[in-house]
């Protein structure tokens, strides 16, 4: 299993790790296989977008952040219930395909960790299996 | 890896695919271990849901499409933030267990690929590791 | 692949299953690899979230159920479409990594049966594949 160390910029913010979970699968040197990325936050969650236009990370967050508001029912006492509820909504875990040792991706979809308690130092952990 | 081509009917729709799957599975040849189904796009996705009665798709469709609406705060020049958002609510990654080369699914569960940006032509891919 | 039998308590519930998702890795004494954790049902999903502080799952109910609400327009003759989106919105599937025999989760997570449509005797299915 490989660590990544992510420090996110904000309270919430779409990072793009896809280059550093490539350099995962180039360092665990599997050709072919299943590679799994997990976010163990609970916090923070993972999401596949476009990675080419900005304005789309924009606005997944905007809306995001417009359904899942504070609202003076929640009881948990840290105040970060919507940071929480975002992140189960966009989860923690995802599996990619690994193919001539490359992650397999659509040509306008990166890897994001998704951050809703921000700023933070954040991990990422990468788990390939051959096959 | 086996890439699926599927022709969606519409703008919003829930496709099944299971049976598709279940072909890519059978053409792997693998008897036990698990599946991954991949959506390599950014305003389509994928979901598990009921395969009987079609009402719950019109729902799920209806219910989804009022929760993430137009906004004129949306910056991507596309216009089709809604459709982005949409995907990542739902998801482009699954794993699912094979047993006996057969997909191990619910009595009541379907595969299907959410399109949020149709209808166009879009891949699944799949990929199957022995274990 | 190991079947866990859940019973859920309530309409709506998150039922901590990380001490019985461990026992089914613990039986099929995999050391390092995959773990897929599966839920057969398309009115119940699974989720990972705080196993601290139990309010945060009182929340992350509530808001779902604010989001998702009874509609007129709803066709599913159940009655119970909310449920189903819900489920949609959270997934069935997850994999989680294995290292020494351990499910790999951070310090405040655990592994939950988001219920929708209980209370309810439901199927967790574990799915172990070693890499």
């Amino acid at each position: 299993m490989e660590t990544l160390q992510i420090a996110t910029p904000a309270g919430s913010a779409l990072v793009d790790i896809t280059g550093a979970v490539q350099g995962s699968v180039d360092k665990l040197r599997v050709n072919e296989g299943l590679c799994a990325v997990f976010v163990p936050h609970t916090t923070a969650g993972l999401t596949l977008n476009e990675n080419w236009d900005p304005d789309v990370q924009h606005d997944i967050l905007l809306t995001l952040n417009d359904l899942v508001r504070p609202d003076p029912r929640h009881r948990h006492s840290e105040g970060n219930s919507p940071a929480h509820i975002k992140a189960a909504l966009m989860g923690n875990s995802l599996t990619l395909i690994v193919s001539g040792g490359r992650l397999q991706l659509g040509t306008w979809q990166g890897v994001y960790l998704a951050e809703f308690d921000g700023p933070r130092r954040r991990q990422v952990w990468v788990k390939v299996v051959i096959g």
